[in-house]
C-alpha cells in the first residue's frame, strides 16, 4: 500500500479488500474487554480540518486513540491560517513538529493530493475530504458494512447492486463509493435529478436513472446522499418538497424495497428530506453500523499506513 | 446505582453518600505520587457540550483523564448539530463510536433525561446541567465539601443548616443542592428577592426568607449563587448595586456569620456583585476546595457508572 | 531553576544552555523508535491561551504528550473569562483542579509575571508569548538552533553576530531574543525603521541600524521577524511594498549573506512581504529546524519545571 490515502484510485482491489480485512481482525479486538491496542504508541496523528466536520474528526480521533497514539486537534478558525499562512507552510509545520499521519478536511478539491505530492511532507497524509473530490476513507466504511451484511462478498462484490441516490454532482462521497464499488465488483447505478448528475457520466462505468421508483425494487444496496441545504439557495432543484417526493426515501419506497436490501446514508440525516424517519429508524438501516464500522475502518488505514505489525489471521493486508 | 446520573432525585441517601466514600478514597490516591489510575484505560468518555462551560469540561475532562480515558471533545458549536441533526442523531453517532459515558451540558431542562430514556445509547449519560432543571455533580461536589469540613457529619447531615443566597429560580445549582441536602437530613434556607422565588416552593421542603441579614447568623454553610448577568436585562431585580446591598455577602455579613460557618459559591465568582472580594478570599470561604472536590466527585461518579472495581475501605458505594 | 519560566531575565546564561543541554538529550530519545517518554505521566500541563496561536499551543501540547503528560486546553473564548472572571479566579481554578504547570499565551504584558507572583497559584508557570513584553521559549528555541549549527558555540555564543529585522518595538520574539542572546554572549544588530525602534533602545546593549544591506554581510545569524498586518493599519510604515524594499529579505540581500550565514524566522512567515519565496526555502533557512526544535525545548523546560530525573550525559541542567 502506498505511503497515503487520497483517493480511491490509490487503491487496487486487493489493496482495499486488505483494509476492510484489518478491520475486521480489528473488530475482534474491540469486541474484547480491552478496546485499546498499543500498536501507535509514541506516534502522533494530526487532524487539520479546514472545514468543520465533527463527526469525521471524532471518527478519526477515536480510531487514533483506540491505537494509542497521540492526538492533535488543529481546526484551521483562529490559527495562522486565518492570518493567510500557506497550506505549504502549515504543513511543514506539522512536518517539523513530528506529525506521523496527517488526516485532511479541505474545502478545495486536491488539497489533499497537493499536500503529499509536494514534498512538503514525509507525514501519511489521509484525505478526509477534499471539496467535491473524494471522501474515500467514507468509501471503505461503506464497503466494510455492506460486506458485513452479505457474507457472501467477502473478496467479490461481483453481483451486488447499490443505487446511490441524490446529489451527486457535489457529493465527494457518491464518488469515492462509485470509484470503490465498481473496482470491487459491484453493479452501480446512480439516481438523481438531471441537474444534479456531472457532464461526463458515461465515463464513469455506472448506470443512470432519474426514476427512483424503478430502482429501488432491484438493488440489494440503497445508498441515500445528503442534501446540502446551500445546495438548495442555488436552486439545483426547484423545492424540498419536490425534490423529497422525486428522489427521498418515503415508507412506500422502503416498502418496495427487496427483502435482503438494506439502506445507508453518510449522515448526518435531514429526517424528512432525503430520508423518511421510518426508513432511517427501519432494520433495513445500517446508518449507525456504518458509524462504528468508520473507526474501525479508520483504525486498519492508520494501522496500515503507519506500518502496525501483521495482525493474526489478516489477509491480503 | 443507576446507569446514568440525570438527577439527584435518581439517587438514595446512601447512594449519594456511597459517591462521596468513593471520592475520599480517590483523594487519597491523588495524594499519592501517581496521581492517575488506570481505572478506566481503553474507555471512551465524551464531552458533549451544547453550552460553553470550560470549567465544568475541564473539570469532567480531568477527572475521566485521571482514571486513565480517553476523553473526546464534542463542541456543539460548529458541529452537525449545528446543521440542524437532531439530539438523536448525535447520541446515536456517539453511541456508534463507542462512547462508555456521554457528559452533556444542555440549554434545555430535560436533556440529559431525554438522552438517557430514548433507547438511543446505551452509554451512561451524566447531567453536566440542563437548562434551569438540575446540576447533579455540583451538587454532590458541594455535599463533599461540606462533610470535609464537618466531620462529625460523615454519615447524616442532620443538625446542618445551609443557606442559599440568590437567582434560585434559574439556579440548577440550587434545584439540585436542594434535592441533595434536604435527602442527607440537612435544613436548607433559601434566599431571595420575592422575584427570583420559584412558584411552589412550598413543596420544596425548605424555608423561605426575604432577610440575609437574619438567615447569616443562623447557618453553618452559606451558599451564594451566581447572578446571571442575562437575568439582570430581564428586569428580575432593579440594579446590580440594590441586589448587592440586599443579597451580597458583604464584609458585615460575612462578620456576623458563626464562627464555624463556611461560606461556598458555585463559581465563577461576580467579585463585588454577589459577593464581595474580601468573602471570596476569607479564611471561611471554600470555593477553591469546591473546585478540587469537583474533580474527586467526578471521578466518582465515572468510577461508579463505568464500574470500577471496589476500592480499598470503600463504604456504601 | 525557578519553579517557572516567565522572562529569560529569570534564567543566568548556564541555566540557559542547561535548557539547552536537556533538549540535546531528549532529541537523541526522541530519534530512537519510541519518541515518547514515561517522564511527566500523572502529571497535568494546562494551555491557557487568551490569544489564538495554535501553532504555539500545539509545540506545547506536542511536548507534553511526548513526556506523557495529560494535557487541558483551555481558550479563553467561550469560556467564564469571557463572561468577566478574573484572571485571578481562573487561575485559582486552574490549580484547584490539579494543574502542574500553566502554559498561558495572553495579550497583557506581564500576565504571565502576574499569574506566578499573585501566590494565586503552585503550578509553575510558563510564559508562552505575553503582549509585546516576552516569548522566552522562543528564544530558547533560537538559540538551540543557532548553536546547532554553530557547533564551537556550545557554550559561548561570543563571536556570533545576529541581525534581528523588523519590528522590534512590538516584538516579544525580539525582546527575548536580544536578552538571551546578549546574555550568552552573541553580539546583535537591530535592524527596523525609525518608527519600530523602541525608545529606550540605548540600554538594550545591541547596535541599531536603518540599513539591512549594510547588515546582511556581516552577520552569521540573520532573524526576520513577522509584519502583523494589525500594526501596517496602525501606519508604523508607509506601505507593504516600501516596508519589502527596505527590511525584506529578498534574493539579492540573500545572495549576499556570508558563506555561512543561516536564515532564521519565528513562522508564520509572510512570504513576499518580510521575506522572499526563494529565502523562506533556501538552503540557509532554518525555518523549519525552528519548529522542530520548539517542541524539544519545550520538553526540556517541562521536565526541568517539573522536575524530570537526571538526563544521562546531561550537563549544567
Amino acid at each position: 500500500m502506498n505511503r497515503h490515502l487520497l483517493s480511491i484510485d490509490d487503491l487496487t482491489s486487493a489493496e482495499a479488500f486488505g483494509i476492510l480485512n484489518t478491520a475486521s481482525e480489528l473488530s475482534k479486538i474491540s469486541d474484547g474487554p480491552m478496546k485499546k491496542l498499543p500498536t501507535l504508541r509514541g506516534r502522533t496523528v494530526v487532524n487539520l480540518f479546514f472545514e468543520d466536520s465533527t463527526r469525521t474528526r471524532i471518527s478519526f480521533e477515536s480510531a487514533a486513540k483506540r491505537l494509542s497514539a497521540d492526538v492533535i486537534n488543529f481546526s484551521a478558525k483562529g490559527s495562522s491560517v486565518s492570518k493567510g499562512e500557506s497550506l505549504k507552510d502549515t504543513a511543514q509545520t506539522l512536518q517539523a513538529m513530528g506529525a506521523d499521519a496527517v488526516v485532511i478536511r479541505h474545502g478545495a478539491s486536491g488539497a489533499a493530493q497537493r499536500l503529499a505530492d509536494s514534498g512538503w511532507i514525509s507525514a501519511s497524509v489521509i484525505n478526509a475530504g477534499d471539496g467535491t473530490h473524494e471522501h474515500p476513507t467514507q468509501a471503505l466504511l461503506d464497503a466494510y458494512t455492506i460486506r458485513s451484511r452479505f457474507p457472501k462478498h467477502q473478496d467479490d462484490f461481483a453481483g451486488l447492486h447499490v443505487g446511490i441516490v441524490g446529489d451527486i454532482l457535489h457529493s465527494r462521497v457518491a464518488r469515492s463509493n462509485v470509484l470503490l464499488l465498481t473496482k470491487l465488483g459491484a453493479k452501480v447505478t446512480l439516481v438523481a435529478p438531471p441537474t444534479l448528475i456531472p457532464v461526463g457520466i458515461q465515463d464513469w462505468n455506472v448506470d443512470v436513472s432519474f426514476n427512483l421508483d424503478d430502482v429501488v425494487k432491484k438493488v440489494d444496496v440503497l445508498m441515500m446522499l445528503r442534501v446540502q441545504s446551500e445546495r438548495m439557495k442555488d436552486s439545483f432543484f426547484p423545492s424540498e418538497r419536490e425534490y423529497s417526493r422525486g428522489y427521498g426515501l418515503d415508507i412506500a419506497r422502503l416498502n418496495s424495497l427487496q427483502e435482503h436490501a438494506i439502506v445507508m446514508h453518510p449522515g448526518p440525516m435531514n429526517r424528512g428530506l432525503e430520508i423518511s424517519a421510518e426508513s432511517a429508524d427501519s432494520h433495513r438501516s445500517v446508518v449507525l453500523a456504518q458509524v462504528s464500522n468508520g473507526v474501525l475502518v479508520r483504525m486498519a488505514v492508520l494501522y496500515q499506513l503507519l506500518g502496525g505489525p501483521a495482525l493474526a489471521g489478516e489477509v491480503g493486508a
